[in-house]
């Protein structure tokens, strides 16, 4: 019964992440895009406009997941250095692209496609394009490695279109119980569940509404039938403890 | 004049992060507090509620950071396995904390405080508690690892408890300049001012309003009169290229 799980990670390169002046919008997105196709977000870096700790990090992901998906570094500016990075990581030399830079020629007015736009024609050699429909200038594809722009907008477009390049496993489907009891009413009970089904992921979220804690609880699976059999028994448990549970309706 | 930035690393723990269903806070807030004190966030990771990834990632970071800061799995669920992953880290025992369990004790009505409660309790043998205002599980600090939760509210409660227990060095300061010019524009220019000022760092993020490109630019140094240098030099480009450039107020 056991498949292999097809994994991805993802790298935010940039400085304004870490310093907190901008929050990350691309973690949320792709995390639930890719659960959409089968595969498995196992984890996201953050990481500065710093060539050698990018270059290691792509290095070091690049064998372990799948997939690696990058944001942010690919504009004109000279921080941004995330195609060069991926050059180096693969030992493979920069160059000009013919198809990104017919692209840059035919969206500049004339005069306008300068030195430092130009350097978002260049990626490593033999890479391929991904379209970016917002503003033109491409990410690209070398081998598992998908790089793709920082803004939001870019970001989301450019994944449409590549995500017919991505060959996912069985999507994870979820329920969701939103509960009006703190979590360390229901913990051992939810941690005898837990061990009647290994093959249901169950995670405890506790909030905290205007000074009320709840929980939500969450079970993940493959398996429908599974789901649901694991869903039924966290009903009994709740039912047990007069407690009273909401099930949002889940998208997947 | 060189002196040793110091650096910080933040494990950000927790399957609900990945799968896209909760936002992370914590980064922004953390990036941000630590800067005001001198210390630089180099590195932040989201991983999942694995131990051997936890492990293996504790391990690796906390020699490679003077700090590191975790947020997540703190509670008492059977997902809650950050204080037992930092055990196995440091290879300490995870032991009842007296101090821990008093609180607590103190804290729930006369029978409340069950098994799965008392997990919270349970610290890394010798850790020194972290506390906890909103609602009383402390986190804890092993060496140079601080455990904080999950809960935006409060993981800053408890960085508010630890921050005179962090020794940073010179904080950076910062001036960003708003511009109504695509980056492009201005990318050869600032290269060339970032290489005549290598102290200050320089960073370029564009942003699309309406349909309409325009850039914000980050200049980032220690010293306040090579800031202000830098940013004069700014100006100066700005002019020549017949843009205009707004300076936000920034905080420090």
């Amino acid at each position: 019964m056991a498949e292999k799980t097809v994994t991805a990670c993802l790298l935010i390169i940039g400085n304004e992440i870490l310093s907190g002046r901008t929050q990350d919008a691309n973690l949320a997105f792709l995390g639930t895009r890719l659960n959409d196709i089968g595969i498995r977000l196992m984890e996201a870096r953050v990481i500065p406009d710093v060539e050698a700790t990018i270059v290691a990090t792509l290095n070091e992901v690049r064998v372990r997941f799948d997939y690696v998906f990058t944001t942010g570094g690919i504009g004109p500016t000279h921080d941004d250095i995330t195609a060069s990075c991926v050059a180096k990581a693969f030992g493979l030399p920069l160059t000009l692209h013919p198809e990104a830079h017919a692209r840059l020629l035919a969206h500049y007015p004339k005069g306008d496609l300068n030195e430092s736009r130009l350097r978002m024609a260049h990626t490593p050699e033999g890479a391929t394009l991904i379209d970016n429909p917002v503003s033109t200038a491409p990410g690209f594809q070398v081998e598992n490695v998908f790089v793709m722009a920082g803004i939001p907008a870019i970001m989301q477009a450019m994944f449409d279109g590549i995500v017919h390049r991505l060959v996912g496993g069985k999507p994870l489907l979820s329920r969701s119980l939103t509960l009006a009891m703190p979590e360390g009413r229901i913990a051992k009970d939810l941690g005898a569940l837990q061990e009647a089904y290994p093959d249901v992921e169950m995670g405890s979220y506790p909030f905290n509404r205007q000074g009320n804690f709840g929980t939500r609880l969450v079970l993940r699976a493959t398996d429908p039938a599974r789901l649901s059999a694991a869903a039924k028994g966290l009903d009994r448990i709740v039912v047990a403890l007069g407690g009273q549970g909401q099930w949002d309706q889940d998208p997947a």
